[in-house]
């Protein structure tokens, strides 16, 4: 199996139950995760080597983010810890047509704060052969731009294929300082999770407008010729608890989608889209052709969104025969 | 913003989760509501200064009542205490095709058993714009019949107008019974929430029959025509967990609908009316337009079906948030 | 009300919550069940006189087990307990898409031990009108299915009609096994709950064939003429929450067909079969005309879907109301 | 063993969580429970025949009340049901040195309403060796008066024993009309659970007056010389959670006394009395000696100490097993 | 009843459970409380009119610390509502030998950043009679230092009372940055809460040193004559689970002791503190003497230690019922 | 810090929640946990690097005991699964005099069934310094009893020291059986936890023998002078809920004691032992001093009584923090 490095801000998160406002819960739910932290534990389930680097604080939220990453496989050698908080957020649970809510409390994080590099890269990097990271990261400060395109270009020189999840988030940065970051960061990018917004942000296209996904990805491709391969879901949603879900994949100047599927209802939809970058990566290291990486992955996706907390737990197996089921029996 | 006087029985609530019988339950969660109750929380999280009148018993739950209206905003200067019982009932939760159950045990309570007003009414009304009442206050006993109807008088002459939800309920009166204090009754209303069960007690229609809601409204316009407005919803059940719902609005000989809503799935369905009808009222006192009105007020009505307990807690911003959303995102 | 023995193994079941896997639970609900007992509970909710045999640990769960059953008012003279353990099996709680998973640790347990006959069947059989067991028993060893060939002789012998569901677990046993023991048991059985496996299993059938219930009766019918009554469900999987449900029987050379159900959405399948034996078995004894029978059955099967745990908790009144209703309303 | 009639009023209890008072609960948990119930479900675990005669509502609470006698196996011939309510009281858990508050709503309940005998006597007593009664009984009405009166001298002219348990308690009557009960009672009673309470209604003495037991016993005895047996229990209350518990057995003229037991620290205290009174009942139907009647049932009134709920839920072996050790190691 | 104003900051407190560690904890219980706001519900508790002035976040915890407050009858007139976040505080609960351990993240909240005063002092102390801070206030800001002085300035001016907790915290400021503050407030301080750090830090005496209460005040009332009022807790801790807990309280050059309180086991010692400063105010308030005040007030301290939450949650009655009751009884 | 190789079975563990009888709980909580499980935590926890051989089922149980070990950083690159079951074990928890009772069901399981072994011993104990191993584990079967004497061959062979902990368990042998084991197996032994029992066995003393622990510890080691290190502890019950527990530690002919601590009330014993010997090899290792050395044992084991589940979950630091504390404060 591959040895990835996944980098990223992983937070706390504290959920009321369904039917249950923030304003009036007496009991909320933990979980950990964040972008690049769920895509390392859906690669570990799979079987890779994973290391996570991140710094959190040196309390007992530290040592739970170690003992969460730890108890799905994921080595946290390059897991940093220092005085500070870690990031949490609240998460107010929608259903029907009642939309979920999120409350951010991540400001002033040790890792948001974090304005040098504190890894020394050839470490970070030896003998791995990805390095993933997200838009969210470069979103969370200037230095963080600065530091996310220090660690691709390092990534790069370790013989690294880089990739890299969008995840645009507008109550972090503007759409514009959200597109200057993207004009640098893409040359150093080999597998790029891109949808809509990034269009809009790149290609200068209206919000509006509705954009055939072949298209896109044609002149994002044109744009950034050294990215091999571009993935994105496409996800309709119905209500919070009725989504479809799509998966779709441009590699070698193809475009492949996933069978399209019908979730109802959903748990939790929180980390339905690191679900789907976990499945391509897994699909692109272990050379499953094209179209049984978007199968996989979207299934994989799909999975994710029956069980609560922002991440899948489920092995390669249990993602096949969700993937070539036709129904849902009991498997007694 | 208004002063409005809410007043009628308040309750415990007892609920057992969802997909366990009443018989069978080991545990019971607690909420507090009625439906005169319901309005007034609605109205006090819209900005209103509430006044709730009341009579509960003067042990723990009384005082949880309180704390429960305290809680919203709403004011208790009018709630009295006394030896006694609070009302109480039991909820065994439906889901699918199964109905929910509730099994009563409300009577010998403290405020069923008042029979004579005990509140000084010069005080009650004083500076009130809007005194709100429903069909369950008159239905409880004789003298309540008597009572309800001299508050109303006592409302209008403080120069207060009165809304009327007539709320029908087998259990407690007969529709011979509910007929004739109708009769008494709407003389004093000005706001009245009324539906297919008091046509059938005032207009002599048959039961089975379909009735146009704007002939229905008309024919009680003629009948009453000191009611400024007429409004009910109209509730499609597809299951105890899908129901469509839809509001109408009389006001000025016109008829205005509201958009139709599907709500699936439903966490709680008791006390969508009150919210509805607090909607209403809130539209009433803020000088919306009726269209406005009926949107506002149906919105709030199939938000309050997404949490549980029988009180609407949203805020006007996050009712007219949901009035205007297209789909169910996360709000990030 | 008649005299039923049921027969078989009764398990504890323990359940995570929807949404939480199996391999991270902090908590498992607890319940008891196995398809003699949850008919034993269906027709003691309907008044019968049952007797439940079977063989538990004498620890604590032996003793829960009694507990349950006694509360469903299901007598135990005939529950032998003794050294050993009782058989367990898990289950992960599908949703939408996620099909229910469930884990056996069943091996090993006291019932599945017994090597004879620890009843006198003289005693067992005393006035009983009905002896009811299922396919699970002979499936659980070799022993098994030569003491359920016995009970069913002793069973006749003593006048009582057998009750038989085929219920075929392909983790048990294989077809073969199965069909071997079928061609043995049968010519004792009068009443049948025999699907789609057993037409495989005995009339040589493939299994991807769509065969025509009144086809596969008639020709079931035709090999073995002491059955009186054959009966099914033909449940439709569109996911794990949404299941369409109805019943068939064939008496007296007819088939009846009930009411087609859509069950959305489920709360807990399993069981939902018992309570159509069960609700057979009750509308066969207290001589239902066959198409109130079938409907009342079809109706218990889907109630029992909307509450967790293996039994159906609901009387004969309330199946009737459910069987009669129109739509899900509050009933107050 | 022997057969039981115990008659009596059961409740519903709904207990807050300990830490919570009952005026914030948001969850309360259910137990049924009475005097007389208690009684029964300790004597059923013992393995004799109990009768619990008692009336109940006819919904779901009174179903439950069924099924928890049920599950502990005492029979409910003489269970009656009928419209109207089940008494409830409220638990707000104390520890420490806060006090443990009940707060009960139990007037007007169907039991309480009895003006009447709904049972057959020569039926209810056919066969029976013991009838046990409670002083909570004649104290529901002056109806009740007369009918426990009745009751009693039933009873006896069927030759049965009558146990009668004072259990004075202030919110229901004086103590004048408890004294003047008494008088009329104690010549039709058998067994006798009497304490101090009882002396200062019967024997004139001051409410302060520490008096020694054995006097106090002998004092009663020439009172109604046709008393058998005189027990009662000693409670030292240091705090709600830590008690000493003794028992005190008149028998034949002399006083026999249990082992002095430290409660700590105790769990649930409500019902110890009657798993007391249980094991009274237990020794003397099994013709114990004396000695190790008291040590039994001083053993069982302090092992309910340790579980939740209002009844014993101990078998015989276990409270020997408890009578007999030293102290509490894990019993692997 | 008087008008009182307390101010300070607010938090969130999440809570795990009793034996489980944070760095595991699935579930958090959620309360809210501070010092000062602690003290406003205490107070209104007992019928005082109490307003609380703070600055929290215009989110759904701003709401929630808001729906606490009036759940409890607080006035929030003065609570300000701004962007940024609420302070939060973890608790990690001990028991027996084993501490309670606290993890704060309050940095950044946006009481903590306010630089200026955003109240309008006129108008926060019109007609009050007790403005009521404690030294945590000052502890958060070299900001807060400041504004904490203009405030008691502007209460002295305007005529009322100022009552000071001086409440230190070594995890806020340091020793000496302590009694710098101390030694410009005390001189506006009316009551004061002070206890053996205060000593330390004014007095210039060693810590580790035994000083008697009495010379203590005597010391502390030469320095600051205008303080009319001293009052401290003496509590003893054997474990975390057991403490012994006394009041004193110097008034007009005489020091009162309460009864001494073993609280065994305490459920939550958080808000202990602030709950005996609410009874001596009170005390001083309604002109109890000074025996009374110090007795009511430690009362009131032990019982919060039964509850769980920072807020002491009985009234007047249930503080008197309890500071005069001997045993701990079940009070039927 | 040092490799460790722990061996022996892990089960799962179920729990009632105090106050609630075994065959009564609907609801159990999952931890896992098994002696040298427990020792590989607390080890990991310490620093060391720990690797746990076992064989577990291969489905979802086996996955949960892969996350347990991981969360605690316990390596499990000699875990092996395949097909079968998982041990389990029920807990019924006392509390004050109620003894906690332990159900268990681990027969049959993968791990007891191992007749030969699957581990490859040159790979298992390379550059491993300390292989640890229980009583338990030859207990389990004739075949154990071998495996166990081989794997202390091919461990001494490797140049590892051997850790036995004898923890006799009369459900599973026979004190004889045990006592012949122990002959055969201390020969290979270096650090051996041994109590009272084990004298028993091996010095033929009586069973009630008061035995001074310095004296038997001479008396083991005359017996087998290849024994480095002796230790254990002494426990005195005063009831489930107290206990005092102090530690032994024989090392070069001389005995060290620790602190004797009074535990009270305990949250969850088991597993306290383990706790201990963890800590006793955590000083061996780490090259404390014999006193320091006892002194943290018997903390670390202490700890553990304060939190649920079977693993000490304290690093090194909080041990010793708790070890130097004189009282339980709250550390803000």
């Amino acid at each position: 199996m591959a040895r990835i490095v996944c980098l990223g801000e992983i937070m706390m998160r504290l959920s009321a139950e369904v039917g249950t406002r923030l304003n009036q819960t007496s009991q909320l739910d933990v979980f950990y995760g964040g972008g690049e932290a769920n895509v390392a534990v859906s690669l570990a389930n799979y079987g890779h080597h994973v290391q996570y680097a991140s710094k959190v604080a040196d309390n007992a939220f530290g040592q739970a983010v170690e003992r969460h990453l730890h108890s799905s496989g994921v080595a946290t050698d390059f897991l940093l810890k220092g005085p500070g908080r870690l990031g949490t957020y609240y998460v107010e649970q929608g259903i029907g047509q009642k939309a979920t809510k999120v409350v951010y409390d991540r400001q002033g994080s040790v890792f948001a704060l974090m304005n040098e590099l504190e890894w020394e890269s050839t470490e970070l990097f030896a003998e791995a052969d990805v390095f993933h990271v997200s838009g969210i990261t470069p979103a969370l400060s200037e230095d963080w731009c600065q530091l996310t395109i220090q660690l691709m270009q390092a990534a790069k020189s370790a013989g690294c294929k880089v990739s890299f999840d969008s995840n645009y988030r507008q109550t972090l940065w503007t759409q514009q300082a959200a597109g200057e970051f993207l004009q640098k960061a893409l040359p150093y990018v080999d597998y790029c999770s891109a949808g809509h917004m990034d269009a809009i942000h790149l290609l200068g296209i209206e919000e509006k407008t509705e954009v055939d996904v072949t298209n896109y990805y044609q002149a994002m491709q044109k744009l950034f010729p050294n990215i091999e391969v571009f993935f994105s879901t496409k996800r309709t949603v119905h209500s919070t608890s009725v989504n479809e879900l799509q998966g779709n994949l441009w590699i070698k100047d193809q475009c492949y989608t996933s069978k399209n599927y019908v979730i109802d209802p959903i748990v939790d939809r929180i980390g339905g889209g690191d679900a789907f970058t976990g499945g391509i990566l897994h699909g692109l290291l272990t050379e499953m052709n094209p179209q049984e990486t978007i199968e996989f992955a979207a299934a994989a996706a799909v999975l994710k969104h029956f069980i609560k907390g922002d991440c899948n737990q489920y092995s390669e197996d249990e993602v096949r025969q969700f993937m070539n089921s036709e129904s849902a029996k009991i498997s007694r």
